[in-house]
């Protein structure tokens, strides 16, 4: 029988977006969520209660509601699933003291009751937002992909698809800090101009281009030896055409099939062992013993402001919605998120 | 102005098989063949002159016809291009004598001049065929391919496609001396027997089975760790998704769409995202500095039995295109090879 201190009341209101109907293999809309208000949860033994105060927008969330990933697939009734930055403000006697700042898969809503051991606390050391760009998921993401996985050499081409999102900018600006010429690739002219006049990319192309074949072939005159791949389907098959022997593909996540736009065309192993390519896929949160000496790493960079952190904020927990469907649509630039609440003070 | 000793006069016959014509994407059939009987060469400076023995017979001599490979295309009117075995009988003043055995790309001749720094001279310590077989081209594809590319751990699963041929069955056994469970895939009941019952591979499935997909899931119980692919197309995209997380395809050879048989559908990179795939093609070629050692080793192994030569041989220069053609039917076991002359006495 638990104790008394372990009976704990809800207390005042928690919004919550709920996945109202799963969205098949279709685009997602508005109507495949719902706003409700629910009692704030009560932590449970070994559970913390954290107050959201920053929800990461990502492409995964999408593709957690197909199944086919590397967690369970969320249900119609779910409240959404999704990484806050958030204050502790009951630390319900675990190891994590109320009032700390964590990392934790609250998902989408204002207050959430988590597993203390699935929390990491933040330093923090840097803006709280940062620990949701380049210091969060996608940030190391684009550190250990193409670092670990791409290991590219000063002087080679890296191309990045999906340049103008959280973790494309972030490839694109290491890859710089590597040595190598960076080409990015978008679906627009305004996010190109953005990546070569303020991120340092050498050049980008407009995969919506009339020329775009031909424009990539320009940007790479010596072909491409590590390409970094965010989208998948026709550009990874194009980008394969393209890569020296000896090159490297790393598969990071293919958005344009999670939203039901493309088929996913494939790779063609012919063209593999011609090329001695290696095309290597990975979850970065298999990584996790990586995570401290990266952000290390990355937080000096943005100190000196070698690396920027391009982030692109929204208000209030009612836009998360319309927040993941147009960064499906690709109208983000650099990593979106959604602030719930304010810092604490 | 060349001296009178480099100066050599063609002595006697010699049998050659011409590319007639190019089989472009379909079938290659006699008629792209011609035999005819041409003078011997003549070694120029640099030279020596091989008379062949065997003559190995590959998939890719028929992905050789249709660029797009490691090496240039051959064109309408050459010699058939293949690696032989041969007997220098003219070592025309080079580093390697008249009267050694090497191992060059003589092609389909009796006779070729070509350059010494080309050819590699041979032992021999074992059976000439095991030259062509093991310790040749293919078998060091297997030894490589799998050891150093695919990298099995003991207790993995281990699959591999045409597993009848010549590099498969290699590749099957030496999964078995690695401590893994060896799957092969073959398109012939009769094959299957013979993996089983004689080279230990743990299980085999005939792709051309009814219950094909069944018989694949029943002999991998655990998933499937590394797959050693030959064939690329469909049974490489079955078999993505019978890997487990963390698996190794090792992309050797696209033999299903070499002979216009059917389209490359390609590898999807979500599944590659998701399993954490690593899918990396080779070329044997570029590893030319580990050979002596994986010949050693396999030499040693063949000589203690734990591994067995499996070898085809045909008899005479005329049936080289027959040869070719039935290979890309499938109708081999083991390495594939004709004998165009006799062994040294």
């Amino acid at each position: 029988m638990p104790s008394s201190s372990d009976q704990k009341t809800a207390v005042g209101a928690n919004r919550q977006i709920i996945l109202a109907g799963l969205p098949g293999l279709g685009p997602l809309t508005p109507e495949h969520f719902a706003t409700v208000d629910a009692d704030r949860p009560v932590p449970g033994p070994g559970e913390i209660l954290c107050r959201a105060i920053l929800l990461s927008i990502d492409a995964a969330n999408r593709a957690w509601m197909s199944g086919q990933t590397y967690r369970s697939q969320l249900s119609a009734g779910d409240v959404m699933s999704g990484i806050t930055v958030a204050e502790v403000v009951d630390g319900n006697a675990t190891h994590i003291p109320t009032g700390s700042i964590v990392s934790c898969e609250g998902g989408w809503q204002q207050y959430a009751a988590v597993p203390a051991h699935t929390a990491h606390r933040i330093g923090p050391i840097a803006p709280l937002t940062h620990y949701v760009s380049v210091l969060g998921i996608t940030g190391l993401t684009a550190y250990i992909g193409l670092l670990d996985i791409g290991r590219p050499r000063p002087g080679e081409t890296v191309v990045v698809s999906a340049a103008a999102g959280a973790t494309g900018n972030v490839v694109g600006q290491i890859a710089r800090l590597a040595g190598c010429r960076v080409v990015g690739i978008t679906s627009s002219d305004q996010k190109n101009n953005e990546l070569v006049e303020h991120l340092g990319f050498h050049a980008a192309v407009n995969r919506r281009s009339e020329s775009y074949r031909e424009d990539l072939r320009e940007a790479c005159p010596d072909g491409v030896d590590v390409y970094f791949d965010n989208v998948g389907g026709a550009t990874l098959r194009l980008l394969l055409s393209r890569m020296n022997i000896g090159g490297r593909v790393v598969c990071c996540g293919a958005v344009s099939v999670y939203d039901g736009q493309a088929p996913d065309e494939g790779m063609p192993a012919s063209i593999v062992v011609v090329k001695r390519l290696r095309v290597e896929g990975f979850v970065v949160l298999d990584h996790a013993s990586r995570f401290a000496a990266a952000q290390a790493r990355m937080a000096k960079w943005l100190a000196d402001e070698t690396l920027i952190a391009v982030e692109d904020v929204l208000h209030g927990i009612e836009s998360a919605p319309q927040a993941l469907i147009g960064l499906l649509a690709g109208d983000n630039l650099g990593k979106r998120m959604v602030r719930i609440g304010p810092d604490p003070v």
